[in-house]
């Protein structure tokens, strides 16, 4: 029987991907789920909506709703939050150097640190010395991100962002479970409990 | 010391909506709160945004998640669901013939009603015989219909289209409780917290 598991897909720019990236590691252990971290890019997929940038940029109100939200959120899970500036922040070097962590064991920790970066402390992951430091607080060598320039790291990107798109993915995070598609940190819990009824199914 | 409150934002035609409705009335008593059934109209305020559709017409994957997001919830929760066509639906007359329930002690219940015409049965509540049958169902007379047309409705519907703006309400549902925004049937439990924390504040 094989280990149930639940797909993340997250882009390293979204605000809520960080609320996820913080728990999901602790509950899919609780659950014995196996989780596969799944980096990609919101860009091109807002672009075909037509939208040059967050649409929490786009529509004041529910960019002002979202940053109040998140602070609560935050507060209520012990987590620290430092609201980035710029917003969003350039995720494509922070997704490739993942692809290449997370070909080892504990690219987990690295993605968190990145979140960490970024939405506790306020730093600016497109700059090569904030990610050359995530390396370092989870334990890669600083040699690694040379491998974002790899063209099976740059083409297994540009995958993923399709295989998002193909299976309706219009924003993040969002977790997929055999066929079912959940969206945003509000339904992490409805998609480990929906991999935790899929006994013995193959992904 | 004042009754603790909260102000239930509403349009009729709004899926989620559908799902605060039918249990934000037992949620209450539970917690001895007051509820605030505010209907108003998304549609001014979606066409500031430049939308003259339901976010979920306008941005396909993102309306078809919703559907089946809905029926997944509606199942988890023993409500009867049917997708309803068109949609969104005309909600001017429900809110207007709310607005005028919601001046006797049973209003919510013809609210409820309303969403369980549309999103149970699959009901146009455009039509005056559907809205004529949800206020059977709740015990009112026909007649009410007729204070639809009566200018201080009109007048208290504008305004609270007016007022949701004010606040930064940008969907529905949306929940109040003092200065406190909440956006979403599933930011709803988090909205009681905030109220029940609050004590003796008048709203």
């Amino acid at each position: 029987m094989s280990r149930r598991q639940i797909t993340f897909w997250f882009d390293f720019a979204s605000t809520y991907s960080y609320l996820s990236a913080m728990r999901i590691g602790d509950m899919a252990t609780r659950l014995n789920l196996g989780i596969r971290w799944q980096p990609f890019l919101l860009g091109p997929i807002f672009a075909e909506q037509g939208w040059d940038t967050s649409p929490f940029n786009l529509y004041p109100a529910k960019g002002a709703y979202m940053w109040r939200d998140l602070e609560r959120q935050c507060e209520a899970r012990n987590l620290a939050f430092m609201r980035p500036d710029p917003f969003p922040q350039h995720s494509l070097l922070a997704a490739r150097v993942a692809l290449a962590a997370l070909e080892h064991d504990n690219g987990a920790s690295f993605c968190r640190e990145v979140f960490c970066a970024q939405f506790a402390r306020g730093a600016d992951i497109s700059n090569p010395a904030t990610i050359a430091d995530c390396l370092h607080r989870s334990g890669f060598p600083e040699t690694l991100m040379d491998k974002a320039d790899d063209q099976h790291i740059k083409d297994r990107l540009r995958d993923h962002v399709s295989r998002a798109r193909a299976v309706g993915i219009f924003g993040a995070p969002s977790f997929t479970v055999g066929s079912e598609l959940f969206w945003g940190d509000d339904r992490l819990d409805s998609a480990m409990q929906h991999a935790e009824r899929r006994t013995g199914e193959l992904e």
